[in-house]
């Protein structure tokens, strides 16, 4: 049940993908050098590895419980929780003046995904927190910022994200939950809300709700919801707690996976009504939990990546130990560690590649946010921007598809025992599942592929980074390495399929949007494989550079084995997407759907 | 939770793909007509609908249990497995003379998918009892037939297969169990035996173990296994129970999925030694344990297609009732049922696509079986075997890998109500997990394809299908219609892969062992889908001669738009397979184990 943060993968993308060098000449990351970084993932490293991860299989075995309203979380959870908060790890991506470190998203994602990996469910209760703040950063007052995000940072609140309902679950133009006016400028919320993580739990001195809700005689539709703070505990001027809101956990749910993380039924209003203070403007609601939304987004990615890792190591280690038959080259003469069987490393590769293909991938991306966000040159921060959001639904949609194979893969390579649930191995592929599910299913980040991030320009971003691709494919040209040359050949057929999916779909979007959409996973997969594997193409010329200078061997050829790896056999299933979706309208349009 | 079993599906596959009329006419089957398979499946789909269905999710909230060395079967269990033993299915496709019906495999097959689909943890136990009498019909003395095998087919007694020791899973040269003769020509059993399901139960009088053991003295390796009879309860020469043997469940397993079908820990002889009868000549047992293990294999596939089919209706159930979001082509003007969205309809095809495709390819290979045993002409019956072997790894690993993927769109179907236990969608996809697992791994399976299916011939069954698969290109090329045309293109460009592949494994199987089978499982998951994409052009001619004679419309619209559907967006997948297995040893090789 170890687990070993990779540090040095991570500072090796922050380092020669993510560009930290760049990062750290903008105004303020002065002090966000390689060696800040590497300092922060050590430090983040042996909390998570000594406190938090040890918890993960514990609270799969003993899931937090709910009584007469209460929550309680697995043993050990709260304390782990304080170490979190007293380690000033809240705090970490978000503003000074809050009482936060202020360090760039591409080495806090780097924090992030290390603590997923140690413990999903645990980790979930930060990230939420982290959303709320942000939303309250963008659209908060001065008065809610103050009174709300210091307490957030500090660990002692923490936050939570209301939207879904029974009713409105992807689909938040159904939302009924209704906010009532009161003479005082509050409002009293009534409704019920669902899959609230962490909505109830012991491990906080308060609980930050921000809830979706419809203002009496609002519009309906998605035009008529509004976003409310509605703490648990109402606030005092001193900011001291003062009367139990009207917000009560009625139930928990039984669930595949992430099981220590409390998803709860909050009623708001049975007693007279909720406490609620307007975030903004009235109707400007989905607005702003979008925002927090798309950080939330981007952050499961990193769960997916976190997950992925975590399986991966199990699966070297168990493979390392148990012995079985002989190896098909008779390269040991008995029976020997199964990691000796082809087939076996075929798929400690196949998870290996994928993870540092999506973590290269997902630093890339965390880079441009920073770019976007405090860059400068204001060109430059449109420029990131626009690549920051087209990223978002790949990263997010891509890797945690891709934990489903992977944590799938670390099962397959235990054998009978990755199905006994002691071994450790099931719990990482039931905990992926939720993945693909919150925070908008893969189908809702292929709608804003390409809806927003494809159709509206015509295709113009997404063929821009085409350009980008190509021009890795001149630099591995000019490598003149057999592998470079391998993974060339592999990019650019890659490339061109997805060249030629982005300009079908920015055609069809309109005039045959069954046809457009109908392609829309597949070409999320599409364009996520090609934006890993060109990364992976990068880390490869990278890491020639650093064997021709000398540099650490042993990881510089894993690396270019992996990168390789990853273009022969991760990159042609862009060819088979190709064909499904180009191709594959008319046989989906031709089922009646009585047929079904 | 409903199920109502693919009847009208089953017998299209019968009467087209596995052309039952050619089966009818063997001698020995001629009651085996469609009117019989009809009979024969509706009431198999009421017993398993009614009576078995209902406790499968029952099995998974109230799983067997253990107490000093007894073992409890979910409530309902033990009343179900009665009602299917008196209705004579445990002798559906035994001889007559020891009390089965003596059906084809063919529809046997079908019956075994309804009651696998109704309740895998249920199924596994005639599943094993099945095996056993195949073992002993085989290996066993006229005595031991007229012993054990009689109370099996009536339920009264029920069989196990005891291969797996805590150091020999796949590798099963490192057996330890040992027997020790006895002078009156018995053995004594001792040793200790894992992962045997329903090792220990409460359903039935008594239980045939059937374990692999060494002799005294025998040689090491798999050459020194034997095969014993070891029955929880001695037999007397009248066939009533006698002493309890030593053989006793010390513990039962805590697994993902499966829950209700008791995974055994037991020992055997710690009271002086297990009495076992010697089945066949000492040293062979793992050839008899084979010709078990071949059948029990083609079933597990056809679990794969059981969990696949009833994940699908689940989905299909749940795409028709949640209304969420308004369709893109504006079809509907509000939010409408799910099913409406092409992404969701996406999903659906590709679980029913590759369901009935699997289906298809399972039934096939059926129908080679019954010729392969019991055709009258000795050409014709070596032909089928070599087909039959040929389909075996394919119809039990592809068949499975694809439950994976077929279960995991059930409960993305479901969003997040699919992550909730209660809902029952997770079940399927805990339960496909062992799948890919028992009865040897997607690499066992891959091997075998490989060394003995492939290799052996220099790939001369595999290219011999392959030129099958050309003829019906030919067809589809006479039918002239849009759906055969589309189907025609991509069936030939995943054909012409499979040929590449196939050439590639036979020519590097000596000449660079790790090349070929670091691609083992690739291609056999090419060759499956291959495979399965073939039987689907087949139906696809099928339905459009039932179409042009006026018979079944919509069933028949349905089943062409599934076959373009498979050829348009499954095929396409044999193209990264070949990259991967012809480009992709390199990679491979260059990493070294000490880097993972």
């Amino acid at each position: 049940m170890t687990f070993k943060a990779p540090v040095k993968d991570m500072l090796f993308a922050l380092q020669h993908l993510a560009r930290l060098d760049e990062i750290n000449r903008i105004p303020g990351f002065e002090d966000a050098n390689l060696e800040t970084a590497q300092a922060v993932l050590e430090e983040c490293a042996r909390l998570n590895e000594e406190v938090i991860a040890p918890l993960n299989w514990e609270g799969d075995k003993n899931p937090s419980w709910w009584r007469d309203g209460q929550v309680f979380t697995t043993p050990g959870f709260k304390e782990a929780f304080r170490q979190y908060a007293e380690g000033g790890w809240q705090g970490l991506q978000h503003p000074a003046e809050f009482g936060g470190q202020g360090l760039p998203k591409a080495i806090g994602a780097m924090c992030t995904e290390i603590l997923n990996a140690a413990n999903l469910s645990f980790a979930l209760c930060p990230l939420l927190t982290d959303g709320a703040i942000e939303a309250l950063l963008t659209a908060g007052s001065e008065e809610q910022k103050a009174t709300y995000i210091p307490p957030m940072i500090e660990g002692r609140w923490t936050g939570t994200m209301n939207l879904t309902e029974p009713q409105a679950g992807s689909d938040l133009s159904l939302v009924r939950a209704r906010a009532e006016p009161q003479p005082d400028g509050t409002y009293r919320i009534f409704g019920t809300k669902i899959f609230i993580t962490y909505g109830e739990h012991d491990m906080a001195d308060n609980i930050v709700h921000l809830v979706l809700a419809r203002v009496t005689g609002a519009p309906q539709g998605v035009k008529g919801i509004s976003l409310f703070i509605v703490p648990k505990f109402l606030v005092n001027p001193d900011g001291s707690l003062g009367a139990r809101n009207d917000v009560h956990c009625v139930s928990i749910e039984h669930k595949l996976g992430i099981k220590a993380s409390p998803t709860c039924v909050l009623q708001y209003g049975d007693h007279g009504g909720a406490v609620g203070y307007l975030v903004g403007e009235e109707n400007r609601g989905l607005e702003y939990m979008f925002i927090m939304m798309n950080a939330a987004r981007y952050a499961v990615g990193l769960q997916g990546i976190a997950l992925s890792e975590r399986a991966y190591q199990k699966a070297v280690q168990y493979a390392r130990e148990r012995i079985q038959s002989r190896p098909v080259d008779g390269s040991v003469a008995g029976a020997a560690p199964i990691i000796h069987h082809p087939d076996v490393r075929r798929m400690l590769m196949t998870m290996r590649a994928l993870t540092e293909g999506c973590r290269a991938m997902a630093a890339v991306a965390a880079a441009a946010y920073d770019a976007a966000h405090h860059h400068p040159d204001e060109a430059t921060r449109r420029q990131n921007q626009a690549f920051y959001e087209f990223m978002v639904p790949l990263v997010k949609g891509y890797s945690t598809e891709i934990s489903h194979e992977v944590t799938s893969l670390g099962v397959q390579v235990h054998g009978g025992m990755g199905f006994i649930e002691e071994t450790g191995a099931a719990q990482h592929y039931r905990d992926a599942k939720i993945l693909t599910i919150y925070e908008g299913t893969t189908a809702i980040q292929a709608n804003d592929l390409v809806g927003r991030k494809t159709a509206r320009d015509g295709g113009a971003v997404a063929l821009a980074v085409a350009a980008q691709v190509a021009a890795t494919e001149q630099a591995l040209a000019s490598s003149g390495s057999e592998a470079a040359q391998a993974v060339r050949v592999r990019l650019q057929a890659a490339r061109a399929a997805y060249e030629e999916v982005v300009r079908f779909i920015a055609a069809q979007a309109k005039a045959d949007p069954v046809a457009a959409y109908a392609g829309s996973v597949p070409y999320l997969m599409l364009a996520g494989n090609l934006m890993a594997g060109w990364q992976m193409a990068r880390a490869l010329l990278a890491a020639e550079q650093e064997l021709a200078a000398g540099r650490d061997e042993a990881f510089m050829r894993a690396k270019i084995a992996t990168a390789r790896f990853y273009a022969e056999h991760i990159l042609p299933r862009a060819l088979a997407q190709r064909d499904a979706i180009v191709h594959g309208a008319g046989s989906l349009k031709a089922m009646a759907l009585e047929a079904f």
